[in-house]
């Protein structure tokens, strides 16, 4: 039985060794830091002090609906103190993937929102798709008068508010290539709706359908895909045994730490439950047990204790 | 390894066999009798042929865009000899279901089509959501002003040609509450359309961005699920030992046929090849050899000549 220890219940010493065992800190965003637009207690006092120590902080999100550019507005807006290569999100790391990796001849079919189009300009990448889509028409005369575009090097599919028949039938049809590339953002399944019977459906959803007609697996860039800590690491000195991973989904952000080797911190202002990490950690099977975090907390704002001098 | 039988090599003897070991006929539509509107050469006379020589015959197709008198009117306008009764469709299956397992005081959220609609109005079924429901808003906007229906008990999926955000959203919204039923048609994943280099997505493509999303597994009524055996053996006398199932897709037609004990055919006029069987023949994957038909023919044509008077 794994187990994990709360942060909570450090003793004084046990708060500054934790304190002390990490000088790189990676935190995800929607569920850690706030929530929608509401930032979460503590969190801006946190992530600042953690600055102001001169440990290194990225914020990695799997949300591929802003850009660089809107991503930073937030974080400013919000109080918190990053700077452009500190964010990390999935639309830029897809364009960095596809600028890496994608026939610069080719263009990209992309199932997503504007703020991919942003980041894939940002990188001269060509692509379409972006927008409305709808079936105008009925579908054996879509597929009569359909014309696929003959330079598609890659389908990339983000979280796409506009998913419609037409985009699915564009996305199987262009990936029966098998040198197009298939690229997912995210495979986050559903954001459940804060205090309400809602359930939102996640990027994960949209590529699961992409890839059912598709019979073919994409190339995930975010979490918890170890992509993104070979982004990091390529331009940044990190040491993993040095590196805390905070989030608050065990399948993504937790999963990720454990990939990079990581320590790892779930806090219980998001998806994931104290009662998710007690039921796996009983469980015998390997898959469960790696969802176990090394430490908890229930929020960000209990980090704040641990500081040398508490903020 | 297993083999399959080919039809076309079998001995006079052989062929007299195999037409005697059968008196009922279970056969797949789309890709045996007909590709879009076209009669596959010899399937008229062949089903005809088998009726004649009082074989009791069902046409099985997991196809759900069409309501069981559209159906009834293809059969009759390209040929065949079929009654109402001889005719399952997973809409019909599907509704028959619900018909049986929902609160007669709950209604219906379905993702499909009007011929859904249409069966489900035929046993009184209350239902809504079919037909457009695209996004008009911006994402937040809609969640804050979606409005869920107070009595729904079930959700069912098929293939809806109007696939969009807001349906998967109210999909996965309903099914959170574990005690709404969850079913599908069917989770036939994509069809390729012929000489071309399209691929349309299936209700499966569909039915998967919903289970994502909602984290959960529907009741699916069309094949490879035995419901449509158990539905079938209700108001008939079935020998499975004595039915033969004539499909073109294997882990479809090939494997209801294994799952409720009948023969086995594979014609190759559809989605699988010999090749596909030749594979999956070599393996030692139990779930590949289950999809190992027990007799193939080139197209339904070839059980012409097992006729006694050869048609």
């Amino acid at each position: 039985m794994m187990s994990s220890t709360c942060i909570e219940a450090l003793s004084t010493e046990g708060r500054r060794d934790f304190y002390n065992s990490f000088d790189t800190v990676l935190t995800d965003c929607d569920g850690v830091l706030w929530l929608l637009n509401n930032t979460i207690k503590g969190a801006t006092e946190v992530m600042n002090g953690f600055k102001a120590d001169n440990k290194k902080v990225f914020f990695v999100t799997n949300n591929s609906t802003k850009s660089h550019t809107q991503f930073l507005e937030k974080f400013h807006a919000l109080g918190f103190k990053a700077l452009a290569n500190e964010v990390v999100s999935t639309s830029f790391l897809a364009a960095k993937y596809l600028k890496a990796n994608l026939d610069p001849s080719k263009q990209v079919y992309v199932v997503g929102s504007p703020a991919i189009a942003c980041e894939l300009d940002a990188l001269n990448i060509r692509h379409f798709g972006v927008g409305e889509d709808y079936l105008k028409t009925s579908v054996p005369t879509f597929v009569e008068n359909i014309k696929l575009e003959p330079d598609v090097g890659a389908v990339l599919v983000g979280f796409d508010e506009h998913l419609s028949y037409p985009k699915l039938f564009r996305a199987a049809s262009y990936l029966k290539d098998q040198n197009v590339l298939f690229v997912a953002t995210n495979t986050d399944e559903s954001f459940p709706v804060a205090g309400t019977g809602l359930v939102m459906p996640g990027t994960g959803s949209l590529v699961c359908a992409v890839k059912t007609c598709a019979g073919r697996e994409p190339f995930v860039v975010g979490k918890p895909s170890s992509y993104i800590c070979n982004v990091l690491t390529e331009t940044n000195k990190i040491d993993p045994s040095r590196t805390l991973m905070i989030g608050d989904r065990c399948n993504t952000d937790i999963l990720l730490g454990k990939r990079c080797g990581f320590k790892t911190l779930l806090v219980l202002t998001g998806v994931n439950s104290l009662k998710d990490v007690e039921e796996w950690s009983k469980s015998d099977d390997p898959k469960l047990l790696e969802l176990v975090p090394d430490y908890y907390a229930q929020s960000i704002d209990s980090l704040r204790a641990t500081f040398p001098v508490p903020l």
